[in-house]
């Protein structure tokens, strides 16, 4: 058992993390000489700047975490390659952590909760250079990962001795992400739960759904449902509750646009909001009117976004490059918006033009796993990021493999900004019908995200909910949505 | 205006900056040169590790929030000390923002939104320095703040062309942290908002608590009832939802010990938990039966701590030393202990002894601002800190001063290791009644706090709840406490 917040939440089984730093293993033993180990820091604890406390508790790295399961803050582990055998140093806690802190725990503690052949306290700064000695280790493999979307680098760790090893911090990130990319099974059950979890808070806020709410409120009852009934103490990233015109802001909701919209009657609502549980992530959007009934426009965009996401389910199979997806779920969104007038022209034409990132200028879809962005996106046989409006703002241009995991996200959006700007260009502008397309500025839009897992034998959604426009209105509209419901929910899925 | 969530929510105006940066240039004038200036660098957003995402959103660095009130990451700013006329300098934002993260505003809106003199775009390296020339500053003030409590530093800004100022980093920390020490009423009223909220939320919690729950689902409740009904979307500190035995883990709820214990029929529960209003932390904590009916032994406890706290809030008169307190609340606890037959002898010599932090190992109470544990507790005429157990443990020494804002905290716990060593300790256990005191063993603790404004006409609680035996039972016992009731209750409290 590595981690379960209580009963009535899901079993993490330390296999899982085993199994993980097997395939670590597996993978490094034809690639490194003899005598090599890795070394890998997890994530220390911090307070908001220069302060004593912080709003919530410590989350681990998450390399570390998909390597050890460990959820504490300021440990160190080893992977001896030949051997395979693993060893957790763990921080030295003095004696006053048991009046303020609780228990102190010992080796054989650790070594039973996260299943590793040794635990030793980090009590110098050599402990871990000695050990490293006592195994013979001669080179050492250290993690320097970069992060394809942001830019940000994770620096290799520093450790007492490390003069006397050779180091190599080229190796590890490569075969640390690409492993990450393909989930175990394992995995997936730990993500199946964070995306049930997530879609029962879904239906809470869409339940409890009425105009005259705040944007805010949904977001506090979509939290309060995946912490109270699904343990998540954590979401995966900042909860994006837009209604009406903000459904065109694409990552609404941050500090500067803090969910703080009064919801009217007959807004559109699109909530991208997704908890992790046991550092694994869940991404799942939602768009529903406000009062619970589509008008016919909200219907028109909604069906254009839904029969994408659906015609991607469908055909994301292994071998398909994601790219090629994109593209699909451009052009059946604009054969929607033509249909419905508001596009004309030959539609392969207009995604040449780039017409499609006018409505969606967002990537269809990101890799998931214990960050919402996953790691590899760019690794294996990614084309290079392209220079396009919408296709450079994809998170990975792979071809699919069995067992990834990754988002199903178009959308539909009227963003002013691009509207004038697609208006105003003279090879845009001709596929586009602007008295037609002024009647949808302002209602936002909307997007319907669904995490996938990738499935020779077809693919697995693990999302679960109301997602067609007479599910969802049907579902609005009937009776009671009680915390007793949503338990019953999960316990059914749990047992 | 600087800051409101809804409609539902308290108004922060914008005057309660003005006023602070007044107050800081009129602290300032008379000890610094003609042609002087004080920079300030607000916090930067950051993503977990190398990601791109984080679960909350961006808070601001403290100080600078006090000086300016700015919500937005990257911000600067400048007070010219001589004229008090006031520079911010915004970030220059991507065209892209108005796809991804909404409207981007100009100086004029900034202007009006924080009510300063002049606002820049920060667009080149030498932007800062240029306007400082512009205004004929010489010599630079810059932050650089330690942390008593944590040790930690907050670092003086670097900025372009900084060589051709004198540069001064002593001065500010002194100067602000001091100034933050007494609050203005303005501060007063956002605190006792979040107070109010905090009160609501924790009055919620003892509603819904009932034997069978888990500690995480009523940090869960509380959570959603601060940020549904009050608008608070991050916390002051990571929840304390203790129940039983972890009663006397005093940081109880930390990532390896995660408010995850079953709440059994008899326990006592001790919840430290307190959300933020823009920025300004409340810290309240409450201590009750989970069955809603004290048991003989958990009032004995009970009383004591509330008879302390009652103690101290009465005497934490203008001019009176913290330490004093600390000793007081000792002292009540110790008698009632005695009382009890749990401690024996004469109580000033175990206060003497340091007995009393055998049962209340932490401090009495901590200034609270926009910190939960405020800056400036070993300032002014604070004494130096103590090396005695629990008055080592206390975050400030000094005498108290009208509009401090400071938590009275009162505790007693059974802690087996503080416990086992005073009874072994010849000193100690002479005052100790082994056979009663194990009694107690495995109960937790109790601790009752509220937040107080010391005031010359007498301390304002800003804390709000059911407090003695008699009206914790009631309040358990009564009738419905529904979202209604919350709502309600905050309303009045608004208007």
């Amino acid at each position: 058992m590595t981690f379960q917040l209580s009963e009535k939440t899901f079993k993490v089984p330390v296999t899982l993390f085993t199994e993980n730093r097997q395939r670590l293993v597996d993978s490094l033993k034809s690639k490194v000489p003899a005598n090599s180990a890795v070394l890998l820091q997890g994530g220390i604890e911090k307070n908001r700047y220069n302060t004593d406390a912080a709003d919530l508790p410590f989350r681990q790295e998450s390399y570390f975490f998909w390597t050890f399961g460990v959820n504490e803050s300021e440990f160190w582990g080893v992977i001896d390659v030949t051997s395979g055998k693993t060893v957790l140093f763990a921080p030295r806690l003095d004696p006053s952590y048991a009046i303020w802190d609780g228990k102190i725990n010992d080796e054989k503690y650790f070594k039973e909760k996260y299943a590793v052949d040794e635990v030793i306290f980090n009590d110098t700064e050599q402990t871990i250079a000695q050990k490293l000695k006592g195994l013979a280790v001669k080179q050492v493999y250290l993690l320097r990962a970069e992060n394809t979307d942001s830019g940000d680098v994770l620096a290799e760790p520093k450790f007492g001795g490390s003069q006397d090893f050779q180091l190599n911090t080229e190796l590890l990130y490569k075969e640390m992400a690409e492993l990450r990319v393909i989930k175990t099974e394992k995995e997936i059950d730990v993500m199946r739960y964070a995306s049930k979890i997530a879609s029962e808070a879904h239906r809470a806020a869409m339940k409890h759904m009425k105009p005259g709410l705040y944007e805010y409120q949904l977001e506090s009852l979509f939290r309060h449902t995946s912490y109270y009934h699904g343990g998540c103490r954590h979401l995966a990233y900042t909860c994006i509750a837009a209604s009406g015109c903000n459904g065109s802001v694409l990552h609404y909701g941050h500090a500067n646009a803090p969910n703080d919209k009064f919801i009217k009657d007959g807004d559109m609502c699109l909530f991208d909001m997704g908890p992790e549980y046991n550092c694994y992530a869940s991404d799942i959007t939602t768009s529903f009117p406000s009062n619970g009934k589509f008008t016919e426009k909200q219907k028109i965009v909604y069906n254009a976004v839904l029969d994408a996401n659906l015609a991607v389910l469908r055909e994301a199979k292994v071998g398909v490059r994601w790219t090629d997806m994109h593209i699909l779920s451009e052009k059946v969104i604009l054969e929607h918006l033509k249909k419905a007038g508001l596009v004309v022209g030959d539609i392969d034409k207009a995604v040449e033009a780039r017409v499609g990132a006018v409505f969606m200028p967002h990537g269809l879809g990101h890799l998931i796993g214990l960050d919402v962005h996953d790691c590899g996106g760019y690794m294996g046989d990614a084309t290079p990021r392209s220079t396009l409006p919408g296709l450079k703002s994809l998170r990975t241009t792979r071809t699919l493999k069995e067992r990834m995991a990754i988002t199903i996200e178009p959308g539909c959006y009227f963003i002013d900004f691009l509207l004038d700007e697609a208006l105003a260009d003279p090879v845009k502008s001709a596929f586009l019908v602007k008295t037609e397309i002024d009647k949808y500025r302002g209602s936002g839009g909307v997007r319907i995200e669904d995490d996938v897992i990738i499935r020779a034998a077809g693919n697995e959604n693990l999302s679960d909910l109301p997602r067609t426009v007479e599910e969802i209105e049907n579902f609005m509209a009937s009776g009671e949505w009680t915390d007793r419901t949503i338990e019953s929910r999960v316990h059914e899925f749990l047992h």
